[in-house]
């Protein structure tokens, strides 16, 4: 957790590095990188893809990652907060998984430092995926004869584990990126690819200083941590309680960090609603008036808030066309 | 209900001429029939395949077609009694949505007489999809643009409609058939394709007249309704209360009816476990063990079983490898 901590405090204080670096209108990368210990390979990929999609990594049988990160939509699940096993609600908005893999670090509350760290969580909790533990887990996917060969191609013979199956889903997660949106292709020289309402939306939330937290090529802030809200104001607690989750103070326990977020990326946002942790805000445009106030203390006007709306649904990139995995069957029995 | 059970009376009464259909060993076909007023085109299928993977026509969002007849597994969800919204769940277990297009009758008591009239259930159903009404499904499938510009492809201008969302989910359904399984390689002519005990399996089950209800390239007596259980055992009835659900009679409240199924399909049995109308049998070595009892009056030996069991395995199709269907975003707003 101290490493969390020094990460966000190196960024907050450093909100003018970031502000420069923002500036370059950066292109989305077709690939992302792996780490060290995880190259990406093809069989990694194939096999996380199965275990990406399969229900069976959920207690009751029916609650994928997909459920949630919807591979099929723009990577979340269009609801306020995620449904998992048994009809049970959190409170948080689940974020998308296209492109996580430029997060630096993954959850609302950046507590995962990576993909696979990320990957193994909602599996055992309670009220997302719902299984005992991972050797749980491993113990069914072991009775699954095609996993235990779909492992030994990707890893080697015998490799079941909670370290190559989150291994796996992390390669394959790495391989979900929406390149080329009117963005990029602006970007890369293509005048026309944004409207004249998009160019001044871009050039305001420039001017803003939208992008000295939502910077880089995903938006992201590449791991930056952030307060929200920064101001308060009376109406919109109200309306949207924000501050009743406490950010990544609810991980580290420590009231410095309260109200503290990993910077969410903008890329596909007009896909993602309802918006924010809390899945509060249902609309894109009440969502950018709200950043506007709550992070700027500005009140927005109704031309600022369209064009910067029109802006962002020009990050909506290309989805990549998938194969839809054939999951290796229960042979001739149940897993629960 | 007149109609279905003067279908089901007709079907019982004639065991014979189905025992003979049987013994053809029929292989399976590449492709299904449509009925002449939903032709099958690509654009319908296309459509169709987004409906059927798109949880927003259930009121959580969380629960598409494919949530509990899975594409990606044996098409259907391995669990006893599916799940539907807020971790709802019914008395049956789903039936398999593969090779489905070759079932006379849908739904395990024949009630729907097309894939198109079975389509129209499960989504205002309160504990499947839950949607209020096809109203309610159609109001919130006109939000979508890109379901307005894919119904405008398949079916023509403003045709988003009931109607035309379950035409092109059968549509879709008629393209799921898993041919070339080692039985149908074997019965045309590749005689190396089963094993010796799945032949002796395969001549058991003629012999013991499991083909006289399970008969035709199906396995599924081509819409042939039957009592089961036909005979009493105090074991098996204290272990799985086959009874408790009175089958055609729950629809027809004929007490006449009591107890009538359709036919299910044998093929891919090997992957749909849990067995039974409410899904109680967890092994398919279990399952044709009751059946011999429960049918047929017979205690089947541990051989027996074991090459029936074989034999059954050698019913696993090949699936055809499908694209992942995009399916059109809620822009930045929400459908709940």
């Amino acid at each position: 957790m101290f490493k969390l901590r020094l990460l966000a405090t190196v960024l907050i204080v450093a909100p003018y590095v970031l502000m420069t670096s923002a500036s370059a209108w950066d292109v989305l990368p077709t690939t992302a990188p792996a780490p060290a210990d995880n190259p990406t390979t093809e069989e990694k990929v194939e096999l996380g893809k199965m275990l990406y999609h399969d229900p069976r990594l959920s207690s009751t049988g029916t609650v994928s990652c997909s459920s949630c990160h919807n591979t099929m939509l723009g990577g979340e699940d269009n609801r306020a907060n995620s449904m998992g096993v048994n009809g049970q609600t959190g409170g948080r908005s689940a974020p998308t998984v296209w492109n996580s893999a430029f997060n630096a670090v993954q959850f609302w509350d950046g507590r995962a430092p990576s993909l696979e760290a990320q990957a193994a969580g909602p599996v055992t909790n309670p009220i997302e995926m719902g299984m005992k533990d991972w050797d749980a887990v491993v113990a069914r996917l072991k009775t699954i004869k095609g996993y235990n060969q779909a492992f030994a191609t990707a890893f080697g013979d015998n490799s079941v584990s909670k370290e190559n199956a989150t291994k796996a889903i992390a390669a394959y997660e790495r391989t979900l990126i929406t390149p080329n949106s009117p963005y990029d292709q602006y970007v890369s020289g293509d005048k026309t690819a944004l409207t004249e309402q998009q160019v001044r939306g871009m050039n305001k939330v420039a001017e803003l200083g939208c992008t000295s937290c939502h910077s880089g090529a995903a938006f992201n802030g590449a791991g930056a941590f952030q307060t929200f809200p920064i101001h308060e104001n009376a109406y919109f607690s109200a309306q949207y309680h924000f501050k009743k989750d406490k950010g990544l103070a609810e991980v580290t326990k420590n009231e410095a960090d309260e109200g503290l977020w990993k910077v969410p990326t903008l890329r596909n946002i007009a896909l993602t609603a309802p918006y924010f942790h809390n899945g509060s805000v249902k609309t894109l445009e009440e969502a950018i008036k709200i950043m506007g106030k709550l992070q700027l203390d500005k009140d927005l006007s109704k031309e600022e808030v369209a064009d910067i709306e029109a802006f962002l649904e020009g990050l909506t990139g290309q989805f990549p066309k998938q194969t839809m995995p054939t999951l290796p069957p229960t042979l001739g029995n149940t897993v629960n």
